[in-house]
């Protein structure tokens, strides 16, 4: 068992689960998310991990299943559990009452049945105002205090209400329980990154959600249940919160819960609401200022059910947890717009799809491979390295790569398709200064530090991705935390791969700087793509026919390959034409520009580098890219069997070889906190 | 699957489940009990056949077990659910909430997913007053009514008010769906048979269990919580109900249901109470006078939740369900005394095991090996033929039986340890006269009938054993109907064997007459037991010594082994001594009695007919009856490899052979309605 304690969020896939996670990881707890799935998505938890910069323990259970909760409990030592999964669909609840006990009740008889075995006692419960019911009922219950009386109306709120009593029975029967009840208004919102959000998975229930629909198109008009309702403007008034300030109140819960005695137990309720109310027009004018768009309406008649007014007291959350909401229902409402105009179809994503990439006996989701795929271009992606795994083009496989995940963490694979970095290529000595101190790196080549060291990039798992359609292309953007020190190099930096597919391209963004955080303010980055690309179905790439955009290079030492500084010219007609034979060999770093050496080259054209075709075949591959140089190898060291030598070749588009040590070239790739480092290159088929 | 239509009772083993068995088949109904037998005991199933005549289709199964629970819907034709199975103890429930939630709501849940998937939508369910809580705390709500507010204070109430709400929520989510919820009072008493009860594992938990314990002594006092009430006597008033008649109100709830048009639906709440109160003192005096014992007892505090009055408004049920309880406080506390005296364990039953006898795949109940064990005599009995398996004295095994079940039912099985009827030995010609009418019978040996045919006693399952202990005996009760015209013989006979077994003997009581619905008023009885005896270690007789009561046998002709009529005395010294060689044989009816031709012979003294021996230990055999004859038979047709001739010998104490074929016999056997055979044979062991 771990040391690590854990907070376990059941749920944690959801609407408001998924906003929890995100700021139990900003509080410092270490979380474990699980979730069924039925009604959310993986790639929520993708998100958050791209969010906060961290991973995220995931595992898809349900609850019911006790073997594997089980499981959870005796493999990590949990510290408490917020217990958001639930069905929560009103409407659907009565259709489907037996699901929604069986889902609801009985998971949560599991969990508890579980946490108890495992001797955890600490649980905050994902409960609802619903289990009011109609608080108008009685007098002076609105604003809703949390003694008003029970009388949930349907049974999604039947099911929370019965979970409380569990929770409050339990408490009783074993009084070093602690229960927290939080009783939800009306979620609304989404978090302001605009990466993760509400994905109602059919018809919208909730107000915002609907408007939202309507907003971006996807359904015509919202239905306003009754205006003769005694508000100001005859809608009835409900109380709205941002999902950002309902997340936070579940920490406020937590730590109230750990800051009592060790021997004190506890099963309390709060409320978590604003105190203010929000007509439906109030919402519908909010959301479509924020939207900038009309939304249309039509008055239908009151539902079954409805009051004028259920508004929260949270007078005892503010006082006992010292938690208020403090966003307002207009931040709401733009956050909502975010994530609706930037995820119209919420977490879906067309033209992609993942599979786990390491067939282990769990399913270890920070190892995935991701596909995007358009009708002439398919191109796959893992996690580790962020590497290109794979690259069909009309059918035709176009770049030398593994099926099984294991190859590439083997010491023989040349970085096949990943991102080299924090720093490609070679640094003379394995070592550098950076304002008169010395750096001293990982030595994993003949005395010098090649693709920045043993434990570089292409041996870590990337963040994310988070993936996107548009239009006519989608966009696949991995991150990576690599540590002050890693490999000897100064400062944490990020690290953002952003790679852009359509119909016949794969654009490639790199941007990276140091964090905030970070106790060291200086670094080197130099950022590049290994594929080892292959225009024949040959096993060689002799014949292979390229035209450079430069003839000149980097003079090097023949025996160390370290730039002298001097810039030399090819007797080739490399921007001609060259075809390559068993006797034409390159591993040349081509100068493109010798003296506009931004750091953050994302701003200038991308500009051709290589142009290549093979007389086997009609497939074009054209290189461009926006950085002053490029590596040209022929791949003449691959040395993993079955892959022969010259079964590959490489442009990799980048900064000057060991700029870090020539000071002309340094502010190629040195890198101060606050400074950025950036590029782009793209490879484009045609046939 | 079956064609025949069952109603499923979950519970079926608990003390009100039991009683409502009993009462669905008086009603008619087919019934499948099933029980997880938590809290319950398989005792009562086998105590419903026994008291009803009929075998009852019993599953140990737990609810929350969906796979096996949806097997039993496969399997047969069900028509409707009462739901009975639950915890239910109050107290308990107060201190594992969480087994009382995983139980109840979790169990009904799986049940309620199971009928809907197989289209089941019929229930009538065990609830309880328990539901409504504090009902005093509303103003005219005493009596109580069905439409008064529910708020259960403990989680036993609880569980029981979320089940009633999720048979509402699934009822209107579907209205084809039909629930009777009961809400129970206080159910008191036992079935007026003495066969059934409470049985409370523990501590019992309500008043009149409590009370009985005291009364038989297992308990010193009864605690009164409160004697400062406002009635007339200080202690709370309850509505205590008979729980016969509790069990005719769900036959009432189901012939309601049954009654409604096909395309009905329903959900509907009943009261199951008397409308009168009693208080702990009325039930205490009561109680007092049934059991004609002083009870001791204590005033203690008020309970935590305890108020003064909650009778139920049985008003709904009698109106709607024309129900209404019939018997009284007096009769229920009669009825408990004579389950508590003839039971002062409950079921628990001391020197007594079961074990299932067939092996098969699923656990048949009705082919059990019961196992009565006392320090030097250890016997055992199945249900198939009601048959001796196993008898050890002293550890030495004195009758030839089978441990594997198969066997019993081969064709070359000589009736080994069965009980032998309707009819024991030889029927001339297979045919007999009763009043000028002639009854052809199976003949299955050369024209004769044999034990009374190929489909009799032996062949059957018997049904029980009521099974008790006293303080130095035990008994089990068999019972058989055996239908009208089995085997060829007219009535329908009912047959009771009754073996009691002590430290040193197995008595055997046959009682057996024509039930009162037969279509036929007549028939010929004659019951004996079969087994083998060998008081050898060897695998012959030879050398086993007897002495027998009587040198006087029926003349028989060699060929049909029939009896002329004659009874001539043998030449050997019978009654003295005669010692088994391979050369001397037996298969001779002895008579005892020439005159005393009583039907019923139990009232006579028990009369030594042979006392046996073997040189080769210690141990002797005596066997007594009140029966004019008996066949001793050396067992030389045995024939039934492993097992030779003369493996065992038989004494079969009895009636003469073919009696009801020769008038001045047929006294002995000829049974009319109303008439009943009786008679009681004896094996004691000594050393």
């Amino acid at each position: 068992m771990s040391s690590k304690s854990y907070i376990v969020v059941t749920g944690g896939a959801g609407y408001i689960g998924s906003h929890t996670v995100v700021e139990l990881i900003y509080h410092g707890y270490n979380v474990i998310a699980i979730d069924n799935l039925c009604n959310s998505s993986y790639e929520a938890i993708a998100r958050i991990e791209f969010l906060v910069r961290k991973s995220v323990l995931f595992y898809n259970i349900d609850l019911r299943d006790e073997k594997q909760l089980s499981h959870i409990f005796s493999s990590y030592n949990v510290q408490g559990v917020l217990h958001f999964s639930a069905l929560k669909a009103v409407g659907e609840s009565t259709k489907i009452p037996l699901d929604y006990y069986d889902n609801n009740i009985y998971g949560s008889i599991t969990l508890l049945r579980v946490m108890n075995k495992h001797n955890i006692k600490t649980i905050v419960f994902s409960s609802s105002a619903t289990v009011y019911g109609d608080a108008t009922r009685f007098e002076n219950m609105i604003p809703i205090p949390e003694n008003c009386p029970n009388e949930p109306t349907n049974p999604y709120g039947k099911t929370k209400y019965v979970i409380e009593n569990l929770i409050k029975d339990l408490q009783k029967s074993d009084p070093t329980w602690r229960g927290a009840i939080l009783r939800y208004f009306n979620p609304i919102g989404a978090h302001p990154s605009g990466l993760i959000g509400e994905d109602p998975l059919n018809v919208p229930n909730n107000l915002l959600p609907f408007l939202a629909q309507v907003a971006i198109g996807r359904r015509e008009k919202l239905y306003v249940f009754g205006n003769d309702y005694e508000s100001h403007d005859g809608t009835p008034i409900r109380d709205y919160i941002h999902v950002v300030d309902l997340a936070k109140g579940h920490i406020a819960a937590l730590e109230y819960m750990n800051s009592l005695e060790s021997d004190v137990g506890l099963y309390r309720e709060w409320n978590l609401g604003t105190g203010k109310g929000s007509t439906v027009f109030d919402i519908v004018n909010a959301f479509s200022q924020a939207s900038g768009k009309e939304l249309p309406y039509e008055i239908v008649g009151r539902r079954d059910g409805d009051v004028l007014n259920l508004t929260a007291d949270p007078s005892r959350a503010k006082k006992e947890l010292n938690w208020i909401a403090t966003m307002t229902v207009e931040q709401a409402c733009r956050d909502l717009w975010k994530w609706t105009t930037e995820n119209p179809f919420g977490f879906r994503v067309d033209n992609y799809h993942w599979k786990v990439f390491n067939k282990s006996q769990t399913v270890d989701y920070k190892n995935r491979l991701h596909t995007v795929k358009f009708p002439d271009l398919q191109v796959s992606f893992a996690n580790y390295g962020a590497l290109i795994q794979d690259v069909q083009y009309k059918g035709q496989p176009l770049v030398v790569g593994f099926q099984e995940f294991q190859a590439y963490t083997s010491d023989s694979n040349p970085l096949f398709g990943s991102t080299v970095g924090r720093y490609a290529n070679r640094i003379s000595n394995g070592s550098f200064q950076i304002e008169g101190k010395t750096y001293e790196l990982d030595k994993n080549q003949s005395g010098s530090t090649l693709h920045g060291g043993n434990n570089a990039y292409n041996r870590q798992y990337f963040l994310g991705p988070v993936s996107k359609h548009y239009q006519d292309y989608n966009t696949l953007e991995f991150i990576l935390l690599d540590e002050d020190g890693n490999n000897g190099f100064p400062a944490e930096v990020e690290t953002l791969v952003k790679y852009t597919v359509n119909n016949n391209s794969i654009e490639i963004e790199y941007q990276s700087s140091i964090t905030e955080n970070s106790p060291n303010d200086a670094t080197a980055i130099s950022l590049t793509n290994h594929s080892y690309w292959n225009l024949s179905s040959n096993k060689t790439i002799d014949g292979t026919v390229f035209r450079l955009a430069s003839d000149k290079y980097l003079k090097t030492d023949p025996k160390t390959q370290l730039p002298s500084g001097e810039i030399i010219s090819s007797n080739e007609p490399l921007t001609k034409s060259v075809k390559l034979s068993p006797d034409v060999s390159f591993d040349n770093c081509f100068v493109v520009d010798e003296s506009d050496f931004s750091l953050d080259t994302r701003k200038r054209e991308l500009k051709q580098i290589a142009e290549v075709s093979h007389p086997s075949n009609s497939i074009k591959l054209s290189v461009t890219s926006t950085d002053p140089a490029f590596q040209f190898y022929t791949g003449d060291n691959i040395s993993m069997d079955p892959i022969k030598p010259r079964a590959g070749f490489c442009v990799e588009a980048g900064r000057y070889v060991n700029a870090i040590n020539h000071a002309s070239w340094s502010k190629q790739v040195l890198v101060h906190k606050g400074e950025v480092y950036g590029s782009k290159l793209k490879f484009t088929f045609s046939s």
